[in-house]
């Protein structure tokens, strides 16, 4: 029984904390809060936990295995470093900083002291997305060459970030999971009406090898929710609409083929393929129960975190360079 | 009885034969095609219009008032100016040209000639559309401050031009008419990945005054049919999805305000506002009859035309310099 | 080429109009209607056509192989014996009479007159209920042991029948020839609210053999449009809803299986068996044309029509029955 | 602090828990069940409360003010009637019991001891229905004139009762409580293809005094999941559909008018109307949340409860009506 402790009992820890308790090798053993009502809420579903407004009695005075931290970004890595260094395991909310260096920093230090360190990219864990993995790797698809994505809703606006540290960013993982093509470069266009500095509605490109691209539009200001991403194969394409109930994913047996026969190649037929569409049955866990059993995996036999610092590293640099472009129109930023 | 002879009898053109037709001010005197099998089409529908293959014949031994171009882009500033050197008045499909100067050089011969020159921008004549534009104008919305739009299918694949040219196009009239704001600068990314110089999804940023923004996402390739807008005002939100049988514009009572009195702007809070959803009935014509009508009465009694020259001009500007940026990498290009 | 003769230019005249002006081997020689304003309208539309208000000018003075009926139910009798007495072919509108004796007398001039009696059960020549029969006759969906149809809309209210005669008509027509399984009793019970002895809103049981049944609910004043039907099968089951502009029928691999290994029925052990959605390609026809088509192989090559007299007999069986429940407070009433 | 013991932790009375558990005036002192399996799996969320196999340790030996029980329909009169007769207020899931005398006498017990008696018909307490009975209580939809409901699932089959004691429970709950109209009488159809004497998809008509009606659709073996609900008013019409996330409730301002001035009242002129359509915003509570602060304030205060003993008895009298019906090939049974 691994003992962990929950640093943030905010929007997002809840739903760890139900996870952690849940889950038959983890012993829920404390949960910090700087906030003495969030507390006594936690009190409510979890009596048995140790509850902490002190940090330095969390990290010094609790005995824990592991430590999972869902504080605001800022804090990441402060706190996920301290979980490190004073031997434990650890867990972090999305995105893992919002600094390349620091996220180099804590993967360095995760491997010297030998600890877990995975980053909650959730949809990674969902039926969804790896049905959708498993098309590609069976390559029912084909050669995929577009990710299309709009993830909107109304508000959950934050005042210290731009929206695509919060919505891009599980974009920015899918795409990495479902299609590990090299990232070119990153352009993102934004508004910023509201005179504050911060960017609640922003489009982003992401130029890829091989002809690739990715096309991601995010806002904290719209009327409706939406969750629909486009996947394009040069066999098949698929629809992933997160928003319907069943049928999330559903795959498309549609394309366009060329007549190359034609010596201009400006003058070639275009012919449509359109066949029957199939929604394949997805597996109905709760992604968050599996990431907490794969975390588990990870600490007690060693397996490499799917969702790791690496992994993590890799959305913080597009981030990074997004948010570049973000501050200067839209100037296309090269990755590394 | 104004005599109308239209040119092109392809996707579109029955369609304008159709209006042309059903309209009791017109007759519709001759049609001209160069295919023959198109022509035959076009006998069955209307026996006793004229079917001219030969398009001298059709402008110099035919008595028209009025020709209607409706054949592919690079054709329309060659055909409308014979249309407009010979006395008639012009109707041309969208895009006007691919050529500002074109657009200019049909402007001012319109003008000299004293003829009308309307361009098919259909959707502002929709019930849809018209009824958001009386939503703005009537300021429920309040200051409009983003317009984002999807218009996606598979096909109808153009292999002259790029898919901006084709879809784009609907958007930008459309934010025109509804939010007539001074248009900075565009920048545009694209797939290219089809290896002929054609690009069939591209994503547009419209920068314009006061801080308001256009997102566009158009493609060809998208395996389901989208057609949707959000537009964003500080009072209400819109919806608006032209698949919607019934139902199409959604008026949303929503918003975010903030609470200014705080010092600190940084740490101003956010109060999300969420009331009703209303759909107004919209007109239930079809948006081609009205604006033909729009079209007869410009011709009959002088009304200028609500997508007339100017109009279609601006739309020219924007795609033009979409095209530049999308050609390289998506570098922001002016307008001047 | 055979010439064909068009009763009544009202709601769906002109669907018919067009279909057989487009057809390759049919001539609409006359269109016959006695409103003159419909007529000016079908000229409008069809300027070759002989444009008639006397139905004794339009079968004695007329050149005619084929006659077509679209007029309202009662006169459906007079016109199509008229037409077979006459020695011409026959195509009917739906429902083919409300009197049983007269529909069988129908059948029974046809044989004797040696003419095709085809009554339009469009339904029956979509791609939907095509590709549904194709399903069922390939075993996929196992034994079908339900029907359940929501068919609803507002209005085109009509004030001489009840709505089961309108909206149910297409129901069992599908059923039939979807499930010929043997029809048992009849029930049905309605609103009938308006006080002027009309049922604009009625809910059908069919009994039929085999422990099957059919659930029909129709209504003329039904805020939202609605035209949903379920089909339960052993194997699979349809959800057919005819609003979707694609993706029309969807075939879900659910189902229930009882562990039958227990000795008390009653406590058997239910398994739910739930697999893949998948939406199969349909033909992209309009109803019509192909059924125009069909028509035409009759004629000509002497082929059994699917929607016969027959056919439609039993439809108006089942009606009869039907309206007799209605008048009764649902009493079941058997079907000999 | 009212302690309340809970009786049956299966498919629902997790949620019971839950929501005693969050009320502040409730303190959840004990849960029982007969499975050693569910009671631990209820530890692991509640590990305060007291577990107990035993009935009669719970009824004897543990203090408690009040019982809810959610157990099978079967045990429902005896374990409510020893809760009341041991002096506890009672809460019983719905049906209350599948025969008319043992509502009765626990209606006649509850009034003795003077306690009270609620069932938990939660839609009643729904953010969605209470919206609809405000609509109709202001008069915004005229004399409402017919409710029309679909339930359908995959599942969740009951052994011992008949598909309608499950679902159509909910829509005859609903119907009371928004149309408090007296009904007259019921008819039931439904599939028995199981073999196995229970009813799993079952339709029912319920007659209501001034030519108002219901038509109820429930079915345990639909392939998709439908909750949609339409109220019929003179001056509006309401769909409800529970499946939305939001906007569940569309008010349609349509409706039927008719031109009385003709004479003949088999011509009169049918005119439509169609108007805008309005999604009120809804109370976004819990329904079991707002339903267990109400049952509180009836115990505490003497409130009398919205779905009391009385309520529900009307809801088992036209179930038992509808099984008689249901048994007997849908033969109308009149309720007293």
């Amino acid at each position: 029984m691994l003992k962990i402790g929950l640093i943030g009992f905010g929007y997002w820890g809840p739903n760890l904390a139900r996870n952690f308790n849940q889950n038959p090798d983890l012993e829920l053993a404390a949960i910090c809060d700087n906030s003495s009502d969030r507390l006594t809420l936690a009190g409510k579903s979890f009596p048995e936990t140790k509850l902490l407004q002190d940090i330095d009695v969390f990290f010094n005075g609790t005995e824990l295995d592991v430590v999972a931290v869902a504080t605001p970004v800022a804090s990441h890595f402060y706190l996920a470093k301290r979980a490190l260094m004073s031997g434990r395991h650890v867990w972090v909310e999305k995105p893992i900083t919002d600094h390349v260096e620091q996220a180099e920093e804590l993967i360095g230090l995760a491997m010297k002291k030998n600890k877990v360190l995975l980053v909650d990219h959730t949809y990674v864990y969902s039926g969804a997305v790896r049905k959708i993995k498993e098309l590609i790797d069976k390559d029912e698809l084909g050669k995929v060459f577009y990710y299309d994505s709009t993830r909107m809703n109304l508000g959950l606006f934050h005042q210290d970030v731009n929206v695509i540290w919060d919505l891009a960013t599980h974009d920015i993982s899918i795409l990495d999971y479902l299609m590990p093509i090299k990232k070119v470069a990153v352009a993102a266009s934004g508004c910023f009406y509201l005179g504050n500095g911060i960017c609640p509605k922003s489009l982003l490109t992401i130029y890829m090898e091989s002809e690739t691209m990715a096309h991601i539009n995010v806002s904290w200001i719209s009327p409706v929710k939406m969750r629909q991403t486009l996947i394009g194969g040069t066999k098949k394409m698929v629809f992933y609409d997160d928003n319907e109930p069943s049928e999330k994913v559903k795959v498309y047996d549609k394309g366009i083929d060329f007549d190359f026969s034609k010596e201009d190649l400006y003058k070639l037929k275009v012919l449509y393929r359109v066949g029957d569409m199939r929604a394949p049955k997805l597996e109905n866990h709760e992604a968050l129960a599996l990431e907490t059993r794969h975390f588990v995996d990870c600490v007690l036999n060693g397996t490499k975190a799917l969702t790791d610092g690496e992994a993590a590293l890799e959305v913080v640099k597009v981030l990074v360079a997004a948010q570049k472009s973000l501050r200067s129109s839209g100037t296309l930023v090269k990755l590394e």
